[in-house]
């Protein structure tokens, strides 16, 4: 059988990006895999790790000859590369992204990618506070939702193509504008972080001690990258701010229903909040 | 050696009520354990969890001969049963709360319990959203804080006890006033678990499949009892509010620092939060 892509180079090798290494070679979909990284240290533990077969740090050199190119920074290095890579790559390549918004990305790749190269927008639903090489996993995309944004400029067989891979490592796929994935996860995901980060910056740290399980499950995110969400929320700030509003209505009403007097309307709201979180597939208590 | 308590009676046996059976029949500072519950179908998991050795529906019945008992309900009940118990109980009897909020209970413990009973308020900081004795496990309190509240009133020699059956359960015990112990536990608590039933009720359930580890993380705490966490609002209503004007400023101020131009002073305040987050010991990433 013929391997789908002989070469793909993988641009930013940490949790997703190394990920995405191990689980293509795992389900023989690529054959060498470029990964780049700025620090020859990521790139040697990501070597080490499986991730990759070779490293580079100048991913100008490394893309050249590629059949897939995976773009896996931040959003805003994500979107620099966008702006000079056209010139680098062979006729036909295919360009997939898979950073966290995805307007400002499809924008850019739509106005700065040439006709002979097909891009495809992604985002798995798979990422964690953790980071780096070390943390990558080839089952990390099982059972996720990868989330593909095409526009009608989207060249189809790439399209079909990149659904193949994503189902291939696990994931299920939902096809959806760019603009309605970013307002999907201003409220799945954006939204929860700002709040877990903000919680982490009001707390007196003299306080921690007293914290139990649920204040620790609560801010386990605010560990994460600040570089990777300076950029998701500079990204995606208009559907941010909407959403703020939508839950600081729900917040103020359901404080309020604490009030003297009318305490059964917040236990009614506290119900639905638990039978909604109950609700979820894998984990009810 | 003599056993510390021949008859405990623990009033609530959910899941801390129910581990703290267990605890005491494990560490032998109690011989009979009769639990008293609303429901039998309670009482009879709880007695073949071994929580309790005996059950009793009507606690004015259960607690008679009793050298210790335990308020294990949530706080509207524990207020009621403060109400009524003094007579019910031996002279030189402990009566010990763990409830979730501290000023109301002690306050009306000392309002109407008469001099003859010795109160203790308590809180272990080891809940969960997991609820009923089913959940019990004896292990519940180890390497966790136990907060005691006593007053200028409390009965010294039942204090000692007190904090060395936590001991013996394996948690560790701040002695702090009612009042501070609530504001501690807005922050730590009460705040994180207003903020995830808001979330849940913000997010549109079709928006649901697009949630991942992080927002089910940050969530989790939202199953938990909408009775006891209507008490624990209602009970600590101001604290929360002033809690929630802090909260609300640094959320502004996070928001706020993503608007254009300025996103340094955001990724400044992210770093700060994770560093926050990170500092916690034994889950650091």
């Amino acid at each position: 059988m013929r391997v789908m892509f002989p070469k793909v180079v993988i641009i930013g090798t940490g949790l997703i990006g190394g990920s995405l290494g191990l689980a293509l070679k795992r389900s023989r979909l690529a054959t060498e895999i470029v990964g780049v990284a700025r620090r020859p240290q990521t790139l040697k533990l990501a070597r080490r790790r499986g991730c990759i077969t070779s490293g580079e740090t100048d991913w100008r050199r490394a893309v050249s000859g590629a059949q897939l190119v995976i773009l896996a920074c931040p959003v805003h290095a994500i979107l620099e590369q966008l702006r000079d890579i056209g010139s680098c790559l062979a006729a036909g390549c295919i360009v997939m992204d898979v950073g966290s918004t995805k307007q400002a990305i499809v924008n850019a790749a739509q106005l700065h990618l040439p006709p002979t190269v097909y891009f495809v927008g992604a985002h798995p639903l798979a990422g964690s506070e953790k980071t780096g090489p070390g943390q990558a996993r080839s089952d990390l995309f099982r059972n996720c939702v990868c989330v593909v944004t095409p526009t009608r400029r989207t060249h189809a067989p790439s399209l079909k193509k990149m659904k193949h891979v994503w189902r291939q490592l696990g994931a299920s796929v939902a096809i959806m504008p760019p603009q309605t994935h970013d307002r999907i996860v201003a409220y799945t995901s954006h939204m929860p972080h700002l709040l877990a980060a903000a919680l982490m910056l009001s707390v007196p740290p003299r306080m921690f001690p007293y914290t139990a399980g649920g204040f620790r499950d609560m801010t386990r995110i605010a560990a994460g990258d600040e570089e990777m969400w300076r950029d998701i929320f500079c990204t995606n700030r208009a559907a941010l701010q909407s959403v703020l509003t939508v839950f600081g209505r729900a917040l103020t009403r359901l404080e309020q229903s604490f009030a003297k007097g009318r305490p059964e309307i917040g236990k009614r709201l506290l119900g639905k909040a638990r039978r909604a979180r109950q609700s979820f597939p894998g984990d009810a208590p």
